[in-house]
């Protein structure tokens, strides 16, 4: 089965759950996005993924991408669907109608990347940076640099990339030594290698827009001395720029994604922004990118939850035990085998993930909604507020969704016994995709020193008490149901007030345990996303509110995800305790 | 780098923490086991395993095995390889002289094929059947079926097969439909299915020794109506029995073992042992694989940690913070960017699979020493005794090191950043042929139920806290450094109390808790074996023992490993609480 866009949970969490459409209304900007906008585009966007994207999910894999002297092919399909994709306007979506945009919320755009990458996560990489690279074009780019791309970039007419990693570099950008030689002209030559590049080389557009970070011949060394500049695979007068993929690797899955080696040999480029500040500019994407790479991690945990759930539903092994006192599983209705559903590990699995996916998509769709709000809202105190929420929550999104994607598919695969592990079911093909979002746009290891390091510590956790206190007005009126949570963010509050007096003495502290840190802030989150959508069930008339779709989920909440909670709580106190 | 025998650590658990020398030498069978004999095996099966077998582990994935035609072609240099190692002895080394075998323990066994897993868990897949269906054959076959197939099976010169699954069954054996007719000279015709039949077709060998359940006709229905059947590859008489390939699945990964869809189309065959008890015949095997997929998990993460500790010494990244305290973490030693093995979150990872390692180790071969006992103690008592931990500790090594050995494995991918995602360094490739060890010989999901319902309740617990005592007594003379210890074997005992009292009026609680129960036992054990390992290192004269190769990773069991004992119970406590 393909993948089926999943728009009523989807319409259930934003209309129900996050009152989006009031939110959104309330902005100037979104005078005329009300509910039915929302939901027409929503469902335009689920028809455009299950019917076009999806069904070239298999082949993204199974063919791939192909490299031969210098071009990339991309599997059968790929272009014709990408194509028809920037035709109906899908990559404008959320950009200005000057631009050749629709103008519509960044949340609308969060939804529809993350069903895309459910149904395919390699064809999405191709348009996945294009906003990124549209917001840094239109924020940092000269006139003449916005005249020449700017629309292009934002209907995603042309693709585009970001050129960062080298060899031997990895994450550390302070090693990058590509150069870039002024002209006479006011554009640069620039020349280095690239790797990890998604989308450097392929057949889906005409033209490929390159931001490359690299040195000016004055630059000071390390990170605080690179500058960003764009150069197109094809000139503004039609030749060829001497931009060269030289090869594309041979990686564990993501294979509808051309991940190429790039050589920039004099290339023709123009800066963006000012000398020396390309990561500034850069920047300016980073928590939208993040963002989508945990959207990503919550499509692909749906993607493989439903094959998951179908194949549990249809298959019989075993009699499983019969339940005598929980209506949470029903009974086995025949004499012989039950279906895997009903087998208790298996639906411990299942509603396990489908907690993660459910309480994800609050957190993500928030924080897109605080994205909007952080662009358009009047008031400055409120885009205070919605900067905090993005600051915070964006790396615990990107870290722990990630992560629940590949540990959470590769469970779901094991639901398929035997046959999870050979390719026709596909289940396996998730869990090989998924894992490269632990790693790209920042390990998930450096999501926990961001968060802890960067954004906890600086102002003694002010901010995150703010947060916190966020969280629990959100849940004010429901007193009695919320104490479990309220006990959790005092039990965080403390610890990180330790964490705030002893980080001084003891220089390593913070990194030794951001991780548990991140995973302590993602149960408080998790614990608090689905307060919200219990409630919002208890108060929704319709049917799609009721029965076990949302109360097993949250009951596997309760049982099986919290717990880990007290355990990092443990870990993180244990080691202030020794003595630092 | 490929894979490299890690002797001085294998012999270090055997000899200093085990004192498996001794244990051996005190049975008649092996009075001529000596310490030093020990060691020339482990020595040339280090050297076989390094030399031979682990550079076949990149080509075993890349090309793979190939089918045309009904016939299997194995990766290039496979074969050579397969027909150096039984004609250099190694399949018949713990099968009895009279059956051409060398008569060597079976924990020797065990650590060679714990080696050969972490060289190349492909290739080992041909082997790894073999010692189980001799022992099938020796002690459930007729004289003329010994005659003509035991010592070709004990000296690998023939290999062999498990033929049980068939399509839509699964782990379901009560499901299989195959069907032998009996036949007037003894013989009988076998007709079935048969999928996931690792090696059912190859080239390593002349011939092929499939075991094969099936029904005869009078056969009831359900698992106790299947028998068990030899069906050669090739008859006697030197003609091709109807046995027939008719394809290989395309996997994950373990790409370098072909995993067959069998027909057998009215094949000859003998029957083994008694009509309708098949399943005896095949359990007599049970134990002993299930301690090799528990070996492969070692290996596996062995695999996995030599390529990302290398990595992580090699390679340079950003700025680790300074340590001013501990000593567990050298400081950076240049200005610029420090070693990837500097990073807290790195030194984690790799000190935390360490220690799974060594724990995994001191378990597995304890439990191979105990199969030894069992097979050759004088003594009825002990026997019992290995009988228990056999029974008991085996379920817990194949679930819980497989899992480590797939989780573990991505861990150490993610050492290596973007370049763990790509081919070349051949870290994502032990994570794809890491995963299939979760889902073959039972589930791990089955091994929990397993343990809890088949193992631990139907005597009311008595063996495992008769297991948990000898554990206790074994740390006796050292009582204050294991109080934590003894207080995890109390906590362990009482949840396991309220589970036979619980269990008789819920029959879904042990299914909803099992898999927290197998993991609990694993800490436990984990934490018993790491004393052990840590009152080896400071009685060692040899230098193996000392500085941060054994102090580290048993810090990272404390800090890291443990904490998650309490969470389990928790977790088992709170459905206990909740009304069972």
């Amino acid at each position: 089965m393909h993948y089926q866009a999943p728009l009523a949970d989807i319409q259930f969490i934003l209309n129900d759950v996050l009152h989006a459409p009031a939110q959104l209304l309330a902005l100037p900007s979104f005078a005329e996005v009300d509910a039915d906008l929302v939901q027409q585009v929503l469902e335009e966007a689920g028809k455009f993924v299950t019917q076009q994207v999806a069904p070239l999910q298999e082949v993204g894999d199974s063919i791939g991408c192909t490299f031969d002297a210098g071009r990339v092919t991309t599997p059968p399909g790929f272009k014709e669907a990408y194509q028809a994709f920037w035709q109906a306007g899908w990559p404008a979506l959320a950009c200005a109608p000057q631009d050749g945009g629709q103008g519509l919320p960044a949340v609308l755009e969060a939804v529809l990347f993350e069903m895309l990458s459910g149904a395919n996560h390699g064809w999405t990489m191709a348009p996945g940076l294009l906003h990124g690279a549209y917001e840094c074009i239109k924020h940092h780019g000269s006139e003449a640099l916005k005249a020449a791309y700017l629309e292009k970039v934002a209907t995603g007419e042309w693709l585009a990339t970001m050129c960062l990693t080298e060899p031997h570099a990895g994450s550390d950008l302070g090693l990058v030594r590509t150069k870039a030689q002024p002209r006479s002209d006011g554009s640069y030559r620039v020349s280095g290698t690239k790797i990890f590049i998604s989308g450097g080389e392929h057949d889906l557009t005409d033209n490929i827009v390159h931001l490359v970070l690299a040195r000016l011949p004055d630059a000071p060394a390390g990170p605080k001395g690179l500058s960003l500049f764009l150069a197109p695979k094809v000139l503004p007068e039609g030749t060829r720029n001497a931009v060269h993929c030289e090869r594309i690797e041979e990686k564990m899955g993501l294979h509808g994604s051309p991940t190429c080696v790039m050589r920039f040999d004099e290339a023709t480029a123009w800066m963006i922004g000012e000398p020396h500040r390309g990561l500034n500019a850069m920047f300016v994407m980073m928590n939208a990118a993040r963002l989508h790479v945990g959207l990503q991690g919550i499509g692909l945990l749906e993607a493989a939850w439903q094959k998951a759930d179908a194949y549990s539903k249809e298959r019989r092994q075993m009699r499983a035990p019969k339940a005598q006192m929980s209506g949470a599983v029903r009974e086995a209705t025949s004499v012989g085998a039950s279906l895997i559903s009903e087998h208790p590990a298996m639906r411990r699995i299942l509603s396990t993930q489908r907690a993660w996916i459910d309480g994800g998509r609050v957190l993500a769709y928030r924080t897109a909604i605080e994205l909007d709000l952080l662009k358009h809202h009047p008031d400055a105190d409120r885009r205070d507020t919605a900067q905090r929420w993005c600051s915070l929550v964006t790396p615990v999104l990107k870290a722990a969704w990630t992560a629940q994607a590949f540990n959470g598919a590769s469970e779901c695969l094991q639901v398929f016994g035997g046959h999870g592990y050979v390719r026709e079911w596909g289940i396996e093909q998730i869990v090989r995709d998924a894992r490269v979002t632990m790693i790209y746009e920042g390990t998930n290891e450096i999501q926990a020193i961001d968060l802890l390091v960067r954004k906890v510590m600086p102002d003694a956790a002010l901010s995150l008490f703010t947060l916190l206190q966020t969280l629990s007005d959100d849940l004010a009126p429901h007193v009695a149901a919320h104490a479990p949570f309220l006990d959790q963010v005092a039990a965080l509050r403390q610890v990180t007030e330790r964490l705030v007096q002893a980080a001084a003495g003891d220089p390593q502290l913070l990194y030794w345990v951001a991780d548990d840190y991140l995973r302590a802030l993602t149960l408080c989150l998790m614990s608090w996303a689905w307060l919200q959508i219990s409630h919002a069930t208890r108060d929704a008339a319709s049917a799609t509110a009721h029965g076990s779709r949302w109360t097993e989920p949250a009951s596997a909440v309760r049982h099986w995800v919290l717990p880990e909670f007290a355990m990092r709580l443990h870990i993180i106190t244990a080691r202030l305790d020794s003595g630092a």
